[in-house]
């Protein structure tokens, strides 16, 4: 069955204190190697039928208007294929 | 350059609220078909050189210690490539 999956991730200018808070923690739990965290949201919609790109055309609406905050978050929308 | 994406999702059986709260507010705007919504998090690490099978084998432990909480969620760690 097809799923649809919303990632939203805060844009890159925009400070992300959730991922600073995990990349700070992370030496002190003894894990090296590590530039950078960010830390966003990833949302699984259930669809009814085919996911036609009408159906992709909905979902990337909600994204722009209830999953994300365009002002702050970028998101990305795409089909992922569930065993 | 290589990114490792952790994606971190409420088990099945676990209720999630937040993806109800979207699943009912969804209809309200207007947007149909959607039967079930999920929330969960999604973290991008940045990591120092090539992303080796060790590199993986320490971000699936971090991701089992401190970015989920593996009574309640799975995880998966996948490896993508920034543009």
């Amino acid at each position: 069955m097809p799923r649809v999956v919303v990632d939203v991730m805060p844009k890159p200018e925009i400070l992300d204190p959730q991922g600073k808070a995990v990349l700070g923690a992370l030496p002190r739990l003894g894990f090296g190697g590590v530039t950078d965290v960010r830390q966003g949201k990833r949302f699984e919609l259930e669809v009814e039928g085919e996911v036609t790109e009408a159906v992709l055309a909905q979902v990337r609406e909600m994204a722009e208007t209830l999953l994300s905050n365009p002002v702050i978050e970028n998101f990305d929308v795409r089909v992922e294929e569930t065993a």
